[in-house]
C-alpha cells in the first residue's frame, strides 16, 4: 500500500477531508488548522473545557500498535469536543485477528463511526483505509510505519510559532537522531518546509540519514557542529532496535555522540528552544537536566497536542468558522 | 450450570426482564423488540443520534471471553442511549482471577450498575447470572458457548424482515456451515421458527450438523441442492478449532464443498440476500466478491446490530412506551 | 522513595490537597469525608444519580499494577461525578515501558488531567508524584506496596460507623489475616485509631504479624481467642504468594486456624458485622456461608466504596460546601 495522501486528503474545493500527511498539504490549510488550534485554546482560556463541536459523533481509535500516550490525547481531544470515543484495540483483539483492516473499518463504519484515528506498523495503511471509506467518514493518520504522523508535525509546528513566532524563512531548525527511521521527522520537514524554515537541519550518524534528502535541508553527521545559530533544536526518540541491528553501537555511545546536554545547547543560539515527542530516553538522546530545563518546551508539546488534534476534528467534522 | 433461560427472561405479566435466549420467547415479545428497533432507527432518520432513554444507569460489559467486535456494538448502542458504560474485561483481568463469577456479578451490582451484558464460553452462565441478580438488574445474553447469542438472532430477523417483509411463512432461509457448534445458528433457528418461517433449510458437512434438528427443518450436506429457491443465505464463520479437530479437512477443501461463490449464489433465488454474522474468513466459508457484492447484506447486519441492541436495552430498563 | 504523605496531604490551612495515607490525617478532615460520602448518599437517594461536581475536569486512572474491581469503582465514582474518565493502564502499556513515572505523570499533566488515581507495588510512589505535580493537581493513592490503600479504610470507617454507630469507643473491631503485608489493613488502623475505636485486635499466623504494632493495639495468634466481645470481624484476602514463601503452609491449614466459620463467628457478638475487602478466597479466610450470610457487610462495603471516592474527589476538586 504506498501512501498517495496528497491526493486523497482534501476535497475537490481544497478543504480537509482526511489527515493522512504534511507532505503536499497546501500552506493555507496547514496555517488554518495552526490558527483554528490557537482559536480553541484561546476559547477555552488555557485550561481546556468541554466544547460541543462533536457532540453525537463517534471517534473510534483504531490502533493497530499499541501506543497508550498517542491515543490518551487523541480520546481526550475527542471527549473535550464532546463525541463518544471508542477504543479498539486491535493489537489485543483476539476476535479481529484474521479479519482484513477493511473489514474492521467498514464493521465500524456499518456501526455509525464518523472519525477514525488510525495507526497501523505499515506504511500507508491510513492512505488505503481513506480510499475506502465511505462519504462523511473520515481518517486521521496517528503514525503509519516510518511514514507519517501529522499530527504530531502540526503540534512541533504550532509550539514552534507560538515560542518564535511566525516569521518561519528567518528560523534555524534543527532534527536530531533516527531521520531515517522516524515518522516524526518526515512530518516535520515536511510541515517546516511547507511553512518556509529558513535554515531546516538534520543530524545523525550517517547510518540513520537518508540519502534523498530535500536539497533544502543540510545533513550533519557532526552534532558540535550542527548547532551554531539554531533557533529550535528538536530531538527524536531512539528506538531501542537501532541497537539490536547495530546500527548504533550502544546507549553510551550515542549519548556522547548524539546526546544533548548542556555544553552542546550552549553552542546553540541563548534562546533556543528544546523539543522532543515523547516518550524520552533520558540520558540516551537527552541529558535529563535539559529535559527539564529552562529551554525545554517538551510539556508544551504535549499540551499544544490536544488543541491540535481538538482543532484537526473540528476541521474534519465541517465544525467551527473559519 | 444447565441454561434455563426461557422461564427466567419473563417477568409474571410477560414483559422482558432479561435477554438469554430467543428459545421459547414468545412472538408477540420478540416482534415488539424488532418494532421497537425500527421506531429507534426511524427517530434517527439513519444516523443514529443519542437518546436519553439509559441517562443515569450504568451498563456493564462483562465479557469473560474476549470480543472487540460484539462488545463495541454494545458500547455503542448503550453510549447512543446516554448511559455510563464500563467494559469489565474479566478475560484480561488478573484481580478477579479466582474470584467467582457470581462474586464479581455481586461487586458490580454493589456498584450500582443496572444491565450486564455478558459473555462466557460456557453455556447457561447468562442464566445462572440472571437467576442470582437483584431486582431492577437485568442479564443480556451476549453470547454463551454454543448455546445462544440472542441479539445476533434478532438482528437477523430484523434484517430479513427489512429486506424481504414480514411475510415470514413465503419465505425459504438457508443457513449454511458449522450448525452443531453455532450459537448463532441456534438463535437464529428459534427466531426464524417464531416467526414462522415457511421453509427453514440448513447445510454443511454431517459431522457439523446436529441430530436433533427440530423437524420443521431441513438438512443438506450437498450445498448445490440446499440452494434452489433460498430467499436468504446465511453463512456461519468456520472456527479455525473444527480443522484441528479433523471435523473439517482443510480451509481450501471447506471452500470447495461449503463456500458462497458466485456459481452457487446463482442456484438462489435471484433477489436472495448473503448473510455473514463476521468477523468473515474470506475464501473459506464466502468468496470475497460476494461478500462485498450486490446481494449482501453483511454491513447492514452490523448497523441493525445497533439499532437492536438499543431496543433491548430500551425494553429492559422499561423504556419508551409501547 | 519513602511514603510521607502525611505532611504532604493537606494545605497549610487543612483541607485535603491529596489523599495518600489516613496515617497522621487528622480527625476533622477523615470524619468531614465520612459526612461528606454521607451526604452524598443521601442526596443521591440509595440509587447513585450523578452530580454535576466534577464536569469538565479530567480524571486519570493510572495503575501501574492491575486491578479491574478497585479501577472500576474509581471509574464508576468519577462518572458519576460527570468528570471525564481515563484509564491509563501502565500495567499493559508498551509505549511507556521504560519512560520513568514521573515522565508519565507529566505528560498526562501536560493534558490537563486534573485528578490522578495511582496505583502501585512500591511503596510510596502516590506520595512521590504527589510531591512533584502542580498547583491544582491532585494524587489520590489507590494502594501502594504493602503501604496504604486510604479509601479502603475510608470506606470500612464509614460502613462501620453506618452499621455500629459513631460512639467508636465503645466498639471492638477486630482485624484477621496477614496484617504484616496488608495495606487495607494499616490504612484501617490508623482509621479506627484516629476515630477512637476502644478495643482494637489484630489476629493471624505469628509470622504475619507486625513486630512494632501500636501499643494500643493487642494482637493474638490464637483466633478463638481473639473474637469474644468484638463488634466488627474484618477479614483481609490471603494472597497466594505467602505460600510460596512459606509462610502459610496451605489453604486448609489457613482456613481451619484462620479461617472465619459459623462456629467462630458464634464466638463474637451476636449483632457483629462480617467484612471483608474483596475479592474473596472462598473456602480460605471465609467460609462461603459467612460470606453471604445474615451478619456480611461485603457488599454494603462494595456500595459504600463508591460514595466514599465520589466525597474524596469532590473534596480535592473544593467542590461541595462544608
Amino acid at each position: 500500500m504506498p501512501p498517495d495522501g496528497p491526493s486523497l486528503q482534501l476535497t475537490a474545493d481544497g478543504r480537509l477531508r482526511h489527515l493522512l500527511t504534511l507532505d503536499g498539504l497546501p500552506r493555507a490549510v496547514l496555517v488554518d488548522l495552526l490558527d483554528t488550534a490557537a482559536a480553541i485554546a484561546a476559547a477555552t482560556g488555557g485550561k481546556v473545557k468541554k466544547l460541543p463541536v462533536l457532540r453525537g459523533r463517534t471517534v473510534v481509535n483504531l490502533f493497530f500498535e499499541p501506543s497508550t500516550r498517542t491515543r490518551t490525547s487523541f480520546e481526550l481531544a475527542a471527549s473535550r469536543l464532546s463525541a463518544d470515543v471508542v477504543n479498539f484495540d486491535v493489537a489485543t483483539s483476539s476476535t479481529t485477528k484474521g479479519e482484513s483492516v477493511l473489514d474492521t473499518l467498514r464493521t465500524l463504519e456499518a456501526m455509525h463511526c464518523d472519525l477514525f484515528v488510525v495507526r497501523h506498523k505499515e506504511n500507508g495503511t491510513p492512505d488505503y483505509l481513506a480510499h475506502h471509506v465511505r462519504d462523511g467518514v473520515s481518517i486521521i493518520n496517528a503514525g503509519d510505519g516510518d511514514n507519517a504522523h501529522p499530527t504530531q508535525g502540526l503540534l512541533d509546528a504550532y509550539t514552534i510559532r507560538r515560542r518564535k513566532g511566525a516569521d518561519f524563512p528567518r528560523l534555524a531548525v534543527l532534527l536530531v537522531g533516527d531521520i531515517l527511521h522516524s515518522r516524526v521527522a518526515r512530518s516535520n520537514l515536511h510541515a517546516l518546509r511547507t511553512l518556509g524554515v529558513g535554515d531546516l537541519r538534520v543530524c545523525g550518524p550517517r547510518a540513520l540519514l537518508p540519502a534523498d534528502l530535500d536539497p533544502g535541508v543540510r545533513a550533519f553527521d557532526d552534532f558540535d557542529e550542527a548547532l551554531p545559530g539554531a533557533d529550535v533544536i528538536m530531538m527524536l526518540r531512539l528506538q531501542k532496535e537501532r541497537m539490536r541491528e547495530a546500527l548504533v553501537p550502544s546507549e553510551a555511545a550515542y549519548f556522547r555522540d548524539y546526546g544533548l546536554d548542556a555544553r552542546r545547547l550552549s553552542l546553540a543560539r541563548p534562546d533556543a528552544i528544546v523539543m522532543h515527542p515523547g516518550p524520552m530516553n533520558r540520558g540516551v538522546e537527552i541529558a535529563s537536566d535539559i529535559a527539564d530545563g529552562r529551554q525545554s518546551v517538551i510539556l508544551e508539546q504535549v499540551s499544544n497536542g490536544l488543541v491540535v488534534r481538538m482543532a484537526v476534528m473540528a476541521r474534519l467534522a465541517g465544525a467551527l468558522p473559519p
